[in-house]
């Protein structure tokens, strides 16, 4: 395979700075990553949910949400969760979990955390956060991202950044125009609904057990509430990483955003260059390029 | 509600061209559509396919791929799909169906259908098709828009248009360079995997019943592939709607795009002005924008 002159190859491959060969793979690039490329998820900010059919591990994100991750720590700790369901399943959008009495009477009262919060829809002055921007275009914002693994965006004119609504990521439900308090949760389960941006408090990522939130049976009500309590599925428990006897912790890695193997990842989802594809894109929108997490190898 | 002069209107709101009141939302607009924004399933193009679960209800594309909307009806007629499976669910990506066989010694003969067929990846000259645009930008394509219903993206430069992998969208499986035959056939449950444009040949779109393909059980195997005959989904039947007793055909209607309520309906898309809502994007993109599908009424 012709090896390109560096100065050729930074032209063609603004992203691939340290590449010296021929463009490379996604599972190239991925095979060739060391230990200091990937991250471990912090006990503190990590959520384990028991649901019948596996676990669902979320890494909350307090440099967006600060206060609702606090709250949703607070209401893990309380055992808020543990017994209540998922409450609605709608297609191509999200799966949302919490009390299904919620507003009335008999609903689950919330003990220890708060039950309102104020909005976190979006970071004001997002200077400190240590955003790497990937190659646009995107239909939503004026430059996207990454923030430490999260998927985010961000307007260099007004200074403000806020996470995406890619697949996966956890939001906070609400109603009305006051944030919610983490009580209720929902994932992202289908094509990026990216027009909630900005309109809702995202607070995490699921990073491992999607599929036993993304293949529930779609629920059949108005918005995909599922309309009887035999429908839902019931959540054993909700916990902290932290809380959990170390062997039960989920271990977990995530890609760091931030290393010349995330620019090479990036530059070979933009152009994928394995055998099979004809046509290299040069191009992978934000919720397309969202880091790898692998198990945290023995050792 | 103030009410906006004409001139300033068409200023604020270029797509809302018969907008005289105030903005609208997505279901103030739909409310207001008459028969004639409406066109109905064309029974020849449309796939019934028979799960356990439902039924899934598939139009076909042949102003993008004749020769495998073409093949797909004649593999329908002999009854080829009857009995075969569900083989493969990769979670945010794809659902596949097909012969569990296929490459085997007693893999099932196609008689009436070809085996291979040249690819249809794209369309090379598409002057002639009704591509209606929608505002960009689009991270993949110069130009994005919809054509009869279909999402696609064309490029001004070349004259080229393709099908693009959206939510729902069903694509013709392929191991090498050569297409498939329609034999093998998946439909996108996640996130839109646009890499996969012009990689491959899209045939179609699912209109009704996604459920039943994307809240299966995810694969366990390599690429979501099942690896037991137990874990896969039987398929009952596949036919043609055309080839069904009258009675019995699906009666789906899908919203014309190419309309002033198509274009009332796409911006209200991006700007969600409905109460909830605190900050509208003036966005929606190619795969957030498909067009809405309704039971024909009666009458």
């Amino acid at each position: 395979m012709r090896r390109l002159a560096p100065a050729l190859l930074a032209t063609l491959l603004p992203l691939a700075a340290h590449a010296e060969e021929a463009p490379k793979t996604v599972s190239s690039v991925l095979a060739t990553t060391t230990g200091a490329d990937w991250r471990g998820l912090e006990p503190e900010n990590t959520l384990v949910m028991e649901l019948p059919s596996g676990r669902v591990v979320i890494e909350l994100a307090p440099a967006f949400a600060p206060l609702h991750a606090r709250n949703i720590r607070a209401l893990a700790r309380e055992g808020y969760f543990d017994g209540l369901a998922i409450v609605r399943v709608q297609d191509n959008y999200v799966t949302q979990w919490g009390d299904p009495k919620e507003g009335e009477p008999d609903a689950r009262p919330i003990r220890t955390a708060e039950s309102a919060l104020p909005p976190e829809f979006l970071v004001k002055d997002a200077a400190a956060l240590p955003f790497a921007a990937i190659p646009g275009p995107d239909a939503y914002a004026p430059e996207v991202g990454f923030v430490d693994g999260f998927p985010a965006a961000r307007d260099p004119k007004t200074g403000e950044a806020w996470l995406a609504h890619c697949y996966g990521m956890v939001g906070v439900s609400r109603d009305g125009p006051e944030s919610g308090s983490g009580a209720g949760l929902y994932a992202v389960i289908g094509h990026a609904p990216r027009h909630l941006d900005r309109n809702i408090t995202v607070a995490g990522r699921v990073v491992q057990g999607m599929e036993h939130l993304s293949a529930l049976p779609r629920g059949t009500g108005p918005l995909g509430f599922y309309e009887t309590a035999e429908q839902r599925t019931p959540i054993a428990t909700v916990k902290l990483a932290v809380d959990l006897p170390e062997a039960e912790r989920p271990k977990f890695q995530v890609l760091k955003t931030s290393t010349p193997a995330w620019a090479d990842y990036v530059e070979a989802r933009r152009n994928r260059r394995d055998g099979w594809f004809v046509e290299p894109q040069n191009a992978s929108d934000l919720c397309n390029t969202l880091p790898p997490v692998r198990p945290t190898p023995a050792g």
